[in-house]
């Protein structure tokens, strides 16, 4: 059973390794959002292809959800002793992957074929396909003025209100030969819990991106990262209250009308069931906070279920 | 009393360190070899400029002579991993000045701009002068074929016998004005005990450099560094001999032979005296070999001495 899922970092990141833990090995593909990437120190960053790839490698810190384990910071102390400022806490093995990610793109290769690199390096067994080759950044209109993406989330700690999201260099974006085929290949396409306007809806909003999407008949299922009005992190809550969006399961199932058959809520929200099947989507209420492996094996494994239920009907 | 040192790497760096100690802060300006400088991964690495740098900032490492004492390294390890070689040991802190330069360079600065930059941010108080802003390469011609500097010296163990040598770029690069302006500004001019071929000779070779140090009326002292017919770290005895040189002190005074004023030998070596007297230099014959900073300070100090005697004369 060939599964797609499309994911953004840490929480995307989770379902990821549960789909990989139940699907046979290179059953699963994660589709993930580059609009978040940025250049510091003339280096390539990821950040949400590299929480992907790490936690699938069974190495990413399981604090912070992002980042390796264990990490050293010597390389980025020895940057601030050089005047230089270290909002991004990029730890030393970490700097590995961009030193070699940034000499690689800039001898020609693309950053799908160098995530298939690095990736293969670190024996992870899906394939963890860059959502495009194509560079986009996410600009956020605050009232702070706009601001680039990983200004806002990590340097300015999430502390501004979001009134509006520009996907600069969407429009002239292609999805991957790899991604498209991912997507007509799969026998079921999951979107991740994940932050639905900055995380998923860059990989949405690619051109080409719907069209394939709903070309396909595999069943289309999306697990909520809002739980009982909250994101379970990260700011996808105050987020969607800010661009004047209802923040629950029901709010994040609306941005997916049209293209997504079942909800995957958390138990609590059941009350939500029937507003979501009034969208026209079929609900899934269970336990959705991943704590440890087991549960994200659990959920995947209900997910799964859950939508191959869908086909059979 | 102004102090302008020609230096290379390790050997360089002590005695520099020494004249570093001895002088007034801001005294000395060294002006370093860069035709050994290669890129690794996209960074540019200054192995000479750094080991210069790191010396007489005081946190070089002293078993090695180059890199940063009590280094990690973790991000050349994950290079490993991920299929790299890891041929030239880079340390984490030492990453953060190749990341850093690099940045910097891209972005417009000079190769001189940022050395001084680092240097400030060590609290090195000499000035630490790259040669050139102009890239040279040295390409070593062996059994084996050209071979680039690095690969030679460091990959490759400096096992091959070195033929002829190619500063590939001299022609076009030139020194810079700080360079020029330290020399005919200088009170001393020293050459370190460096490799002559390689550390050494570039410097000299750069268009305009030997104008620039014979228009200078300062004394004109080189420190040798072959001791006993042997240098003391690296393979400049070897590539002398393969280059059809002699390998004392005497030849490298004739290497010197029209710029140099004065030898400074090891007392083992006092036999040479004659020989390079004849030459036309005078000579000091001392304890050579820089075992701690006293060792260095001490040999500064005679160096220092023995120029300013000529100049009395």
């Amino acid at each position: 059973m060939k599964v797609c899922a499309l994911a953004g970092g840490v929480g995307g990141a989770k379902l990821a390794s549960g789909l990989q833990d139940v699907l046979s090995p290179g059953d699963l593909t994660i589709v993930v959002n580059t609009a978040d990437d940025f250049d510091l120190w003339g280096l390539h960053i990821c950040p949400d292809v590299d929480t992907v790839m790490y936690t699938l490698a069974g190495i990413s810190n399981p604090e912070t959800g992002w980042g390796i384990a264990g990490e050293s910071f010597e390389t980025l102390n020895m940057l601030e002793h050089f005047g230089e400022e270290a909002w991004f806490k990029l730890g030393d093995r970490d700097f590995a992957t961009h030193v070699l990610r940034t000499s690689r793109m800039r001898s020609g290769e693309t950053l799908t074929e160098v995530t298939a690199r690095l990736s293969a390096a670190l024996g992870v067994e899906s394939a963890v396909l860059p959502m495009s080759d194509d560079p986009v950044a996410t600009v956020l209109e605050t009232q702070e003025g706009r601001l680039e993406f990983q200004e806002y989330f990590v340097r300015r700690g999430q502390r501004d209100e979001v009134f509006g999201i520009e996907l600069r260099g969407i429009e002239e974006a292609r999805p991957t030969e790899g991604v498209l085929a991912a997507i007509s290949g799969a026998d079921a396409i999951v979107l991740c819990p994940s932050n639905p306007v900055v995380s998923v809806r860059p990989i949405l909003a690619l051109p080409g991106m719907m069209e394939a999407l709903t070309s396909s008949s595999a069943p289309k299922v999306a697990v909520s990262p809002i739980v009982g009005g909250r994101a379970l992190k990260g700011p996808a809550d105050r987020m969607l209250a800010s661009l004047g969006r209802e923040v629950s399961s029901t709010g994040v199932a609306r941005m997916y009308e049209g293209l997504v058959d079942g909800m995957v809520i958390d138990r609590i929200d059941e009350r939500e069931r029937a507003g979501i099947e009034a969208i026209g989507m079929r609900v899934l209420a269970t336990e959705s906070v991943m704590r440890d492996a087991e549960d994200r094996a659990r959920l995947a494994s209900e997910t799964l279920e859950f939508g191959a239920g869908m086909v059979a009907h």
